[in-house]
Formats: C-alpha cells, structure tokens, sequence
C-alpha cells in the first residue's frame, strides 16, 4: 500500500484487478466523474450513493465474472439498464458495482410461427418493438420510456404502459429467462414453448424483483399478432366523477378498448398552457378511449354513447389515424407539462379497482388542497392505475416537505381504497417503507425468505424493495 | 395406551384428537374404507399411501388448526381438490392428513366493472364459469374435467385447457391469494387491482406449486367479458405434417383461432370405433379451427384457405353453432375412445415450440412403432401442446411396462425439441424424475431453496415434485 492510498482506495483497486481478470480495460469504469453519472434512475427522493465501479460487460460469461467477484468480495452489485425508472431501484449505493446491461442489446431470434423473441437484456423496447413489427408481429408492453428503456429494466421492475388495458403488463409476455445468480451460476427458467408448467414459476418471481435475486442475462419473450392501428375517441366532462363513471360503463360493458387514458382539469389546464392545444378550459376530465379492432369505428360508436349517457359533454371520435395520432397528443405531453408547471414532479403510482376510481381522483383532490399543492392526475384508467403527479419547487424545503407528505397520503388513500402502492412502477427505494403496509408482516417475512434463498450475502442491489 | 393399540394407532389417535379441537366430528373422516377413497388422483402409474385421516374443513380458521396440528406433530398434509389431476399430485401418502378442500365451495363475490371474481377453493371451475357467465363475463380456464374439477385444484396444478390458444393458462386469470401457510399463518399475496407490482410475485409462485408451498383458501381471479360463441372449422390431412403445417400457416398468418386441437390418424379410428362418427377412415390428421371474433366466418374462411394451401383433403366450415358443436364432438370423445382401445390410457403432456409439433407427431409414432403400442395424439395443436395418449391392458406386465417405457422417451423426445415434460399437468409424482432432466441441476437446487423458504419441515405434499 503506497502510503497516499486509504484503505478504502486498496479495496476498489483490489475490486478494480479482479473485475479485469475477466473483463476488457474499456468495459470498467472508475473515473469518479464518470461513474457519477450511472448513480441514479429518473426518481424523486430517492438517495443514491457513489458507486467503486461500473462495469459493461457484452457477454454472459462477463457478467458472472463480475458476480463470482462481486461475491468473493462481498461486494454489492446494482444492475441498471437505461435508468428510466422512477422508484430508484438502479441507485448505486456507496462502494458497489454497478452493472449496467446496455451493452448486451442484441435481438438473438424472432420467430413468427412460435411467436417468440430472444433478447439480451439492454435491448431497448422501442428496437425490439420495430424489429418484431418487420415479421407482422407485437410487443405490447409499451413504457411511457419505451424509446429508451431497456426490456432487462421491464423485466426488473413488471413495467406496464398504455396497452395494458388490453394487453396486459410486462410479466404476461416473459416465458423464459437465463439469470446469473448471486455466485455466478448461470440458471435458465421458463420455457421457449406456449405453455409449461415444470416446477415452480421462477420466471415470474424475477419479473419485478428489481435486480434483488439475480441478474437477467436473456429472456424468452412471448409475442402477439400485430394488431390493426387503433382509433381514438375524445371525450370531455364536466367532473372528474362523470368520467370515473363512464370508464365503469365502459367495462361493465364488456368493451375492450386498446388504451383507457385519463387526464384531470389540472392535467389538461397544464397540457393547453404549455401547449396551446385549445383544450376547453372548462374541462373537468379528458378521457381517450382507443380500439384497434378490425371494425374500431362501432367500437368508438358504442363507448361514446356510454359517454354521453354517463355525462359527456363533448364526444369526438377519431376518422383515422392521423386524427387519432393528435387526440393522443395531450395525453402524451401531461407529464412534461405537469412538469413545466414548477419545474419538478414526484410521480406516483396507485392503482386501484377501476369501481374505486372516481373515490381516488376525490381523495387527490382533497389531498392537494390539504397539502396546498398542483397535484394533476393521468391515469390508465381502464386499469384503475392513477399517476397523481405532484408539482413543486425543490428549491422551496416546506413545499418539498408537503410534496413528500402528500405523495405518502395518496398511497395510504390507494390502500385504503383496496388498491396497491404500485401498479406499474414498483417499490424500489422510494415506497420500501410502504411494502410492508400493502403486504403485512407474514407476507413480508416471506419475501424476505425468498430473497435469501436467492441472495444469501445480501449483495444483489440491498436496500431495494426491503 | 391400551394393549391392544398400536404405537401407531396411538399417534393417529392423539393427531385425530388433535384435530378435533378445531373442526367438527363430521369434517374429521378416519375410517379406512372411507379415507381409502381419497387416496389417489386420476393419474396411471402414481403409488399412493393410505391417510390416517381426511379432514374436510368449512372455514379458513379450521385450515389454519389443520396445519398448526400437523406442523405441531410433524405430520405430512396432503391437500386436494375433486382429484381429477393427471400427473398424482393429489395422491396420499402414508399417515398423512388428506386435507380436501371441497367444502370450502362458496363464491363470495363477482364485479363486473373490475372484472373480478372471489372464490373459495372448492368452487367448481363449471359452477364460476355458469355464475360469471350470468354476469356477461368469462372465467377462460377450461380442463377437459372443468365439470368436476376445482377452481383450488387448477390453481395448484396451473390447468390449461381448449382455450388456451387464444386467453391463456390458470396463471393468467390468478390476481391474488389468501394462502395458509405450513405453520398456520395466513398470508395475502397479490391484488384486486388489474395491475399491481408491490414486492416479489408470490402469486405466481404458488400456482402450479401443487400445495408443496401452502394451501390456498381463497383466489381472486381476474375475468374478461364474455366472447361470441365460437364457430368451428373441421379440415382433414392425409398426413399428420400436412396437418402441423396448416398449424404454423395460421399462427404465422397471424389469426387469433380460439380453438386450434388436432386428432391423428389413431384418435379418428378410436373415435370412429366408438362412436361412429362417420370420419373418413383415410384421414391422417383432423384439424379443428375455431374463432369466437364478431365476423367469424371471415375467419373461418382464411383459415381453410390456408388449411388447403397446406394439403387439406376436405375442409368444412361450420355455419353455425349447432353445427360447431357437432364438429367438436370427436374431439371431445376422444379420450374416451382411446381408453375404449385396451381398457386403460396413460396420457402425456408434453408442449413443444409449435414449429417443431411434425416433428413431435412423428417421433411419438416411431415410439408407437419401437414399443408395438397403439398410441393416439390429441393435442391443444396451436399451443404445440400434445396429449400422446398410450393405451395398455395393465393386465400384461410387458404391455405395461412397454407403455411406461414409451412414456419416458415421449418426454425425452419433447426436451429434445425444444419443448417441456408438461404443458399443463403438472409434474406430481409421475415427473418428478424428470423435472431435474428438464430444469438442471442450478435449476433445481433454487427450486428447493424456494420449497426449504416456504415448507422448513417438509410437512406440505412432500415426495411431489422433487
């Protein structure tokens, strides 16, 4: 030891050796300058600390080198993909490996009879989405990232999006994984086939566990038959209860719409300041309803009259893609609008049953006003899954503190209401605390049980979801 | 202790009395004659013990007594549903308690507007169906046994059925359980939520767990509106490629068939033998097609277009319902008809990539021919999903032994091709040896850690699976 380094220096450079044993000089990263910049994902409030390393590897056998070191030195490893997560599970903690999977991004099969694909993990969603569209085929978890996200961060986090009411989440469409485990043994779950039952669903424990039980080196992903364009219909209210109500019907109804979307006043009053979109300003809830069936226009037809009756005052159904492609418009610039209106949001997560909606978007109101807050609310709402987005400047520390405190409130209201504290965006380091409120302490102790059969050393991404 | 007991009569004596501290006499059933008829499933070739007692409780708290007294005593518990499953999941053990679910039949709710139904374990999988279906929603889930079998039982063994093609497996229609736990303790997983992602996916672990992990004493299972009937398309083949072929034609074609089975050569003449169904004694293969879309003669349509393309010698459209039914009568007798052949049937249940089903039909017929057996293939074709059904006197130790034999290569022949030992059956007591060929050493040894997790005693159906 040259007597300018610290221990702690002999440790990393120790760390630092190892790594290069089993991977090139320019797939490890420790200019601190550098590795700062893999220390966060896209959430609020959420603490990270400085990563010793980051590591790319491209290959599998790289990849459990780095966890046959990462053990050995009991060291902790936080995988990343594009760190487009909004929960702060990829934060680095002081002294880990990072493990960004980018860098394997290569799309290894379609195939159209079995419709599957085989991906590497840092494949992004919108590159795996193109290429399966080339063979007439679909990908349907869609991510409001998906132009940047990876599907090893879909998998990390069962990330949802605006198919879902029809499609389903991420977990529907992962039959098969290769996972390196804790040590650096390779496992491969699931299956390449439609069906298959072979033991217990291991597969689906890892969809969502956010890197805390292993890393996914590939997965089997099940695709579907590319759907016609789907047509939009606008719908405008006059209370944010009418359009709670009419997305009841909707269901009730037995429609099945490809998209359900839900923007309150405050959304839209955001979305017309930034944008011009000429939204009347007395609109209460914008609701977009979607169908990409073969004869859509009946559908929109049938739904818009749900509407009306349960209180629509406009309705304006799409004649086709392009007019569709602008009433989508204002629901996808909400969040960078919400965002614009003081400079930060904390974007939250509940869902709950579709019948308990409207009592949701009443609580976020009452909430706001408690709180003296811009809260908008987006939702998928066909799902029941609510995005109440909570504006506030960070520079002011009181309004910071309302924001934290009413982001917590809004969850206690989803479990209140018989939802969950997460729908789509997971637990994280942001909403660890309210696990154990949504799961109760038997479940808890379960969870925990399985994260040590997985993790014994407690070094795959510790601090996450627990 | 009387002198004329047994230590071992002593020790189920002290477990019924145990047990009847928290259930009431008639839910506690000890005598022999009566237990021996819980003590196997439908599944050829499973050994099973003798129960020292069946207990059928009403209520969860009597679940919870039942395994706080076996995990108190160390003594094996058992649990079952109607005892339909294929693969001896549900076969007794010596001196354990069988504990069947049966009675635990009530449905507690079902909500149109989240699409959800909540059930008890003993529900008949006809009875929810009949019950949702007034409701205008659909429970898809359908095991050929779905008269008789248990919404409890599907959970565990994660049935498929007919539908599968087109609405998936039980997995997909599970949103949430209250699980007993071995030691007693309850536990709530999942949601009521269409979405939810709070903590790992013990949902999914626990189904087709086949009660190794916990008993489930209650589901909320998700719906989905109630689909057109479905119109049936019948296409004949001159050979069982030709057949297989069509079957990739319409997958590739991107059709959404809500019914894709096919009968071989044998299962025609079984069928034809039995029933004189007047089925063309040259035909090779009988392909059903069926779609449940607004326009389904379209449908029907381009897929017999695309069965001819592939070599269809005849192909016939149903016009309407009446009809379809008459169409899918063969395919329904066809079980029966191949146990008519010997007397007894062994059925497999191996899933491959559909891509590789000629393959799969071919080798089970050069197995037939190795091992001078008659097997029959009805298989779930759009799933690759094939029941290779052996028929055997069991009065002829060769024959049956030959028929054991072939069993075995069937499944070698399904891992070989890329598939699975079992699409929707379960592994039980009949697989378990060849789980460890399927999954591999790693594999198994994460699978065990998750049973040690969940089962520190080993007290819930043990020798199943592993």
């Amino acid at each position: 030891m040259s007597r300018f380094e610290t221990p702690s220096d002999t440790a990393t450079g120790n760390l630092v050796d190892l790594l290069l044993g089993g991977l090139p000089a320019e797939a490890v990263l420790t200019d601190p300058d550098v590795t700062a910049a893999y220390a966060n994902d896209m959430a609020s409030f959420c603490p990270a600390g400085s990563p010793a390393v980051v590591v790319l590897p491209r290959t599998v056998e790289q990849v459990q080198h780095v966890m046959r070191t990462a053990t050995a030195l009991r060291v902790p490893v936080v995988p990343q993909g594009a760190r487009t997560g909004l929960s702060g599970a990829a934060n680095a903690s002081d002294g880990c490996i990072v493990l960004s999977l980018t860098k394997m991004d290569r799309i290894l099969e379609i195939n159209p009879v079995d419709r599957i694909a085989v991906a590497e993990p840092g494949v992004i969603n919108a590159a795996l989405s193109r290429a399966v569209g080339e063979h007439g085929l679909y990908y349907p978890p869609d991510p409001s990232s998906w132009e940047m996200c990876t599907i090893g961060g879909n998998i990390g986090t069962a990330s949802g999006g605006l198919c879902c009411v029809k499609y389903g989440v991420t977990a529907e469409y992962v039959l098969g994984l290769d996972v390196v485990l804790a040590d650096g043994r390779l496992m491969s779950t699931g299956r390449r086939t439609a069906k298959g039952v072979a033991g217990y669903d291991l597969t689906r424990l890892f969809v969502g566990s956010e890197g805390s039980l292993g890393i996914v080196v590939g997965a089997v992903l099940g695709l579907r038959p590319k759907p016609p364009e789907q047509l939009v219909l606008a719908a405008e209210f006059a209370s944010a209860a009418a359009a709670c109500d009419a997305v009841c019907r909707i269901m009730e109804g037995g429609h099945v719409p490809s998209l359900l979307e839900l923007m309150d006043r405050t959304t839209v009053k955001a979305v017309n300041a930034m944008a011009q979109m000429g939204l009347p300003e007395s609109t209460e809830a914008l609701l977009l309803a979607a169908f990409d069936t073969t004869a859509p226009a009946a559908d929109l037809a049938a739904v818009g009259a749900l509407c009306e009756a349960a209180g629509a005052t406009q309705v304006v159904p799409a004649d086709d893609v392009a007019e569709s492609e602008l009433l989508l418009q204002a629901r996808r610039l909400s969040l960078t609008a919400l965002e614009a209106v003081k400079g930060v949001t904390m974007i939250d997560d509940v869902c709950v049953p579709r019948s308990r909606l409207a009592e949701m978007l009443e609580g976020v109101d009452r909430i706001a006003e408690k709180y003296r807050l811009t809260i908008g609310v987006v939702a998928h709402a066909g799902d029941g899954n609510t995005h109440p987005t909570v504006c506030f400047d960070p520079a002011d520390p009181d309004e910071s503190r309302r924001a934290r405190e009413s982001f917590d409130e809004i969850m206690a209201l989803g479990l209140e209401l018989g939802g969950t504290i997460t729908g789509e965006h997971g637990v994280g380091v942001l909403k660890k605390e309210w696990l154990a409120r949504e799961i109760g302490p038997v479940g808890m102790e379960m969870q925990r049980a399985v994260k040590q059969a997985f993790d014994p050393l407690n070094i795959l991404n510790p601090g996450k979801l627990f």
